[in-house]
């Protein structure tokens, strides 16, 4: 009998997989000697009988090793499930490196309804987002701050998660947490804080089922020698005011200029950064933070990261988006009690934002703009949110409209941080 | 979303799937729109939740209907699901269609540790297996009775059982239920007698598990029409005394013909006879089958579909086996206990008498003829079984004499039919 097909009896009947089958399964699908339908039966068994803690840390073992591993044990990272209006990278980042903690950063594409922080950067002119491990550990030495797109990293994850994607096997704890944590490993991080989102926005859509994935992400991370942490923030409604790439790059300038930003989008950030210098070892981290963000250190640091990877850092204060704009306004008055982050994210979709297949092209100006918060009050016909973009603006304009509920009681906004770790 | 998509996500979320939805993943499977990497997905959540009985019948109907489906509704026809020296096709039908009930039967090649009709005809010098439907039917009003190799019969079946055998999805009832009656509802005989296998050599290893799947198979062939019943027998020992393609015809010729043999082959074969007559409307059916024995007109029948299908009826009666044999002694002196069907089907294997894989070359003249039944005594040294062939001679033996089981006490023999319904 083949290895995977004892694999499968083994999960079918409950039973665990000890490391090395786990190792030769992952080895065997990457060389081709263990075909899909194999390999997608035994997930489906993996989804049906979960995997132990032990089984969970092999099969991440076995993936972090299967391509580049690199090494940057004294910088921190961050990692977020993925969510509508995430700009945590972009605002949370900068100020860490300010503090004088380096950030090596890998970052991938959009897909979906989840934004790619690739793809925010690249609405920056002339931004570089493909660098070699030279120059990139170099950027790290020189400027203290790197985001590269992530390469082959981790390549027997990238082929599970795209046959996941296609088998119903996507929703199972072990694999989504082997998965991320996967990659994190192969990055080489010493210093990780997962931001774990949950909501409708989400995939977790629960703080329950948040902080289980949260732990263990964290209990992965600590296993393979990385120092890490997490939170669970609130994607019910998007983070900050902006979904879309150069909307979102210009709204994390904003709040690094110090400029007026939606509290949402500072306190996580805030916490972000706070959390990864302690971490990293810093004594006075909130005090460190506010000093990076009063001073525009934070900003200076952003905008030394796109001189060193080729952007135009004069055109961040005032990064184009699209000139076609589109006013969506309440149909009803009384206070925002949801601003439904689902809804916003496929107006943001529709309007050309993001891919709903790899190929797609995407418009780097398109996106929308939310101009209430939750417990707001609004009256009829007044402004809710901006489309940008000339893409599907009137089913964009509707995914807008369902997504805005307004309640004739006066609405309470809860705390965005849901949860820590 | 696609339909399999869904049938997944419906199936891990324990729900049921509609006849419509397993039509379109069935039809789409055979087409190659749905991926081998899907429906293997399925049939893992569909062997993780099982299947409605609803379920199961509109999957077999859909097998079914996947490709031609013949029509025999004054035929009897009966299914073994598969075991070690199972001679009751060549016995009790021969039987049936002497006392006037026809018989169109299509049968398999054997794979593994199962043997199969086909390739025990097929050591009858001469005889051809391969008829078009028009000689198939022809036969069955000319001479009473055909056994011909099963072509295109639910391809549907042919291609996921593949697909099953390669991802640990065979054991799941409704998958095994719905793939054998898919089959047999294509064959299209009236009246239907399953024999199904308890034991080592049997799939199903205990008669309550066998009883299980003989009621689901009599309920879905009733469900489609087919007057059914179903028989358990044992399978813990070989049925008969001969394993292999030219001894079992040979041991099925020596019933046939009055001679002697031994009293669990003829049991099984007299009660699947009696069975299916009643099942046919026979009034006294035990007494019928009693006279076709006694008179030679089972024997008769069976060398004239011998004859029908250019066969050598006059080498019957001494049909050639290997002229190379080896016997294997008792290593102690008592009781036989047990002469274990799988390690005798191994043997048989081994020598040449089956294949391991679909290519393999068998030698009809290969096998094993065991030479003591259970309870009786025996004394060190004496034979208790023959190898016939010239491959493997070493392991076979080996094989041969782990099966036996001595006991000092003494032994009772339990019934070959375990159970009816």
């Amino acid at each position: 009998m083949s290895v995977v097909l004892d694999a499968i009896e083994i999960k079918k009947s409950g039973g665990a997989l000890d490391a090395a089958t786990i190792e030769a399964v992952v080895k065997g699908y990457l060389t081709g000697d263990i075909p899909d339908y194999q390999m997608a039966a035994l997930l489906m068994a993996i989804r049906w009988r979960g995997m132990t803690y032990e089984e969970t840390l092999a099969l991440t073992v076995a993936m972090a090793n299967s391509g580049t591993r690199y090494s940057f044990p004294d910088s921190v990272d961050k990692h977020s499930t993925g969510g509508v209006g995430d700009k945590v990278t972009l605002t949370a980042l900068p100020l860490v490196a300010a503090c004088g903690a380096p950030v090596a950063k890998l970052s991938g594409r959009g897909l979906g309804i989840t934004g790619g922080t690739i793809d925010k950067l690249e609405a920056i002119p002339g931004f570089n987002v493909h660098l070699s491990e030279d120059q990139f550990r170099r950027q790290v030495e020189q400027v203290g701050m790197v985001i590269a797109e992530a390469g082959e990293l981790a390549p027997a994850d990238k082929a599970i998660y795209a046959l996941r994607d296609t088998t119903g096997t996507v929703d199972s704890l072990p694999l989504i947490g082997s998965s991320i944590v996967s990659k994190k490993v192969a990055t080489g991080a010493g210093y990780l804080l997962y931001d774990v989102k949950a909501g409708s926005g989400a995939f977790m859509k629960t703080a329950a089922e948040a902080r289980e994935l949260a732990e263990l992400l964290v209990r992965l991370s600590e296993s393979m020698g990385i120092r890490s942490s997490a939170l669970v923030t609130d994607m019910d409604t998007p983070l900050g005011r902006a979904v879309g790439n150069a909307l979102e790059v210009r709204e994390s300038v904003a709040f690094l200029r110090g400029e007026e930003t939606s509290p949402d989008l500072a306190e996580v950030a805030r916490d972000v950064a706070v959390r990864l210098l302690q971490l990293h070892g810093a004594s006075d981290a909130e005090q460190t933070v506010a000093d990076a963000l009063e001073s525009g250190a934070g900003y200076d640091k952003f905008a030394d990261v796109v001189r060193a990877q080729g952007g135009d850092a004069e055109a961040l204060a005032d990064l184009p988006v699209s000139p076609n704009v589109r006013e969506v306004t309440a149909a009803e008055t009384g206070y925002v009690a949801s601003f439904d982050a689902l809804g916003i994210a496929r107006a943001s979709l529709a309007l050309g934002a993001g891919r709903e297949k790899k190929e797609d092209a995407i418009d780097p100006g398109a996106g929308v703009e939310v101009m209430v918060s939750i417990g707001e009050s609004v009256d009829q016909g007044q402004p809710v949110a901006l489309l940008y973009g000339t893409r599907n603006i009137d089913r964009a304009a509707d995914f807008v409209r369902q997504a805005l509920v307004v309640s004739g009681d006066r609405v309470t906004p809860s705390p965005h941080v849901l949860d820590t770790l």
